[in-house]
């Protein structure tokens, strides 16, 4: 194993010693992310331009080395992980916020910055950037476009996507191109911009990226709602976005969410609750008063047993710390957990509850059901225990149930998280023969040796399951 | 010219005789669009289903026949233009709304409806489908998925990308397969529909949308600000946008614009004002109430001699009549009208002003702006009579010096309209060679045959001018 002497010297040529990391404890820690497996890259290189990535691409094409770009390494989905070996390109030091400009409500970024930093940045200007991850202290940028990122914001203001109007690109054979540009409007030849952004690093190396911001809305309210039936909690979501107002989030935590956050750190939940809503409204403030009472109004109306309005900045913090404890209070029941985002029509999400219970039963899993119900993108997370063979083969079993269910209600496999190697075996189900091939006829029109990030979204022959073990 | 008998025979039995066309002044009608250039097609079929559609393209690829979709006919860029002949396939038929989802706010319709008839059907389900190109009533959705068109809407709500989440699509070569779905979140494989969407039927024929709704602004109010210097309208735009207001529309008219309107229809317009700004503000009505107050003050601010405050709906779509009557006014005073959209960063719109004025000083000629200078979209139309063959020579060069201009500030060949058959020579000087090239493989690798749309978006070698006469 082990690059050729000769290219790890051109790899230093092209950067310098001390961006080009060859020894096994270093490349180990860049050889795995949030999702599951490990693959270690044969070196991490640290690019600091484009004009660099370009020579390494022009290198791997001539020498027939993979190439894996990656970002902060949390993806859930194995976008980042180095299946064939070959170069990780690490892009976090590319990580400049070059400039927020006012007049044109954009910002000009590097992809290694964080989204929390482009976030705090944008707030400074009096500007907002929608999209939000829940990772956005450590996911980067380029990540983020790589990927597709969505968050709860999706609802009102969509997915990282609907925020990138520009792009400069590195090509799978080393080509620098520029992507759209500075307008929002923009029918100058085909959307290579939508192209590349959640095409997970397989067609093209983001070396920078032109964002749409917003002005900051000036207020914001929150509420939960309490449910004792979890259809209830169901038809309050399509009760509110009916009655025309647009919730900036519009959550929900199943009763084991619920008793999981509980046992981590008491908070006040009601441990008997079918289900909670979490919403918040973003606006004008005149708005937003009147659409806070309205929702809490719905909620009433569906049957929701209590609703807590925060009266204030602190109490609505509060009311978000409950649903961002989630993540790590689960974790804390067993060492593995799979994250999924199957996603569904909001009007089938009772539906979709319904089969997920039914899959929990099943195969006598550890699911918890939360997530971006205003928009259908639930996360069922299922806990483990890798160690458990046989457990983790009614893991695979019921993962697949997951996304045949999430297909048959009219939804799809991954509503922000990404295929990578967790699910490229379904991508036929949902797509047809057809469709797949032709995002194939992209790939392998792009990416002729297939160099750039191999092994990702598209199923090798005979894959039929999940990837949870090597 | 003329099809062989055996393939009308065999279009016939894919269709029926009734949807055949063939007789030349039945042939002339689908020969031209709203833009430049008469070319006749051998015959022109209605299809009614994907089926069909599928079978044709089969055909088609197995015969080398260039087959051309066409939905309204409005297209400025050449879109629906049967270059090379052969086939065009008339979508017209497919004008079904088929469902209005409220629960999930979608819309699934066919192509051939037009974008007016869907805005109305969304509003009874108090709902909103903000594109609004100004062939709104007589323009399909189709074309406009073709196109992606925009509209004022653009500056706040975004383009008709922005509302498409699924498509079913005939490829060139003649399979259906289905792109996206029905949720605003799907990360499953690469972006197809967005590069379907735009790629002006060059890469498939939709049969089917997905469209996003939106529920409906509650409120709106609009006001006209009147300015004595051009560059004072070009500082309110930004002033009013940095205060974190964002209009519905921001549309602007200069003084030639407000000069044809009043000769054309006497609208109480001033004929002294070197420029007018149109803005519509929309939401809760609080929120409206104070917005429009602020905008009229930041207006006064810089500048605006006069602002004029709709009072009521009445007086709201008084003031939009004048921008409505901008392209039949223009129309009047000679018999052709080049329409251009080229699109600069909002910052940069003073500046384009600035450029517009010289090169109409430059070739002499009747250069009318008007637009959506909100999100730097303008309209520069050319006024000409196109039997001058040396006035059309001037315009020829002016419209190619528009281009570069707009380029050269950060911005685009095409904001709205597309580039067809009139903006190809000029594709490499904003993508560059490699830019342009990556689209070209997508062409190759999707339309081997290139039969679907041949002489769009992709320049001919050697091609260096607009097409303006053929």
């Amino acid at each position: 194993m082990g690059l050729d002497p000769s290219i790890v010297k051109e790899l230093i040529r092209i950067t310098d010693e001390e961006r080009v990391l060859l020894s096994l404890d270093e490349r180990y820690t860049y050889a795995f992310d949030a999702s599951f497996g490990t693959y270690l890259p044969d070196v991490v290189v640290f690019p600091q331009s484009a004009t660099e990535i370009a020579e390494i691409m022009k290198l791997a094409n001539r020498e027939q080395i993979p190439v894996t770009p990656r970002g902060g390494g949390t993806s859930l989905s194995g976008g980042p992980l180095p299946v064939a070996g070959g170069i990780v390109l690490a892009m976090t030091r590319m990580n400049k916020l070059l400039r927020i400009d006012r007049d044109n409500l954009i910002a000009f970024v590097e992809p290694g910055i964080t989204t929390a930093e482009l976030q705090r940045e944008a707030e400074k200007a009096g500007l907002f950037y929608p999209p939000d991850p829940s990772s956005s202290n450590v996911s980067t940028i380029g990540g983020n476009l790589a990927e597709n990122s969505g968050g709860p914001h999706g609802l009102k203001y969509g997915v990282t996507k609907h925020y990138v109007i520009g792009l400069e690109v590195v090509t799978p054979q080393g080509e620098i191109i520029r992507t759209g540009g500075m307008t929002v409007k923009n029918v100058t030849g085909y959307d290579l911009t939508s192209l590349i952004v959640g095409s997970e690093g397989t067609l093209g190396i983001i070396t920078k990226a032109v964002l749409r911001l917003i002005p900051k809305p000036p207020a914001r309210k929150a509420l939960m709602a309490i449910f004792d039936e979890i259809v209830d909690s169901g038809r309050a979501i399509s009760g509110i976005l009916k009655n025309g107002i647009l919730p900036a989030k519009l959550e929900m935590m199943d009763q084991a969410s619920i008793r999981a956050v509980e046992n981590y750190q008491p908070s006040g939940l009601p441990l008997d609750a079918a289900a909670i809503l979490l919403l918040e409204v973003d606006g004008h403030p005149a708005a937003v008063d009147e659409e806070i009472r309205k929702a809490a109004q719905i909620c009433r109306q569906y049957a929701a047993r209590e609703v807590r309005l925060a009266a204030d900045e602190a109490e609505r913090a509060e009311l978000w710390k409950a649903r961002k404890l989630v993540s790590p209070a689960i974790s804390q029941v067993k060492p593995t957990k799979i994250s999924e985002d199957a996603t569904v029509p909001r009007s089938k999400i009772p539906e979709m509850l319904e089969r997920l219970r039914q899959i929990r039963e099943k195969y006598q899993l550890h699911l918890v059901v939360f997530g971006h119900a205003g928009d259908g993108n639930l996360h069922p997370n299922i806990i483990a225990d890798s160690r458990d063979r046989d457990e983790m083969k009614r893991v695979e079993e019921a993962v697949a149930e997951i996304f045949k269910a999430a297909v048959e209600l009219g939804g799809t496999l991954s509503g922000e998280h990404g295929i990578g190697t967790m699910k490229p075996a379904f991508m036929e189900m949902e797509l047809g023969s057809a469709g797949l091939d032709m995002m194939r006829r992209i790939k392998q029109a792009w990416d002729p040796n297939n160099i750039l990030n191999p092994f990702k979204i598209f199923p090798q022959p005979g894959q039929t399951r999940v990837v949870l073990t090597e």
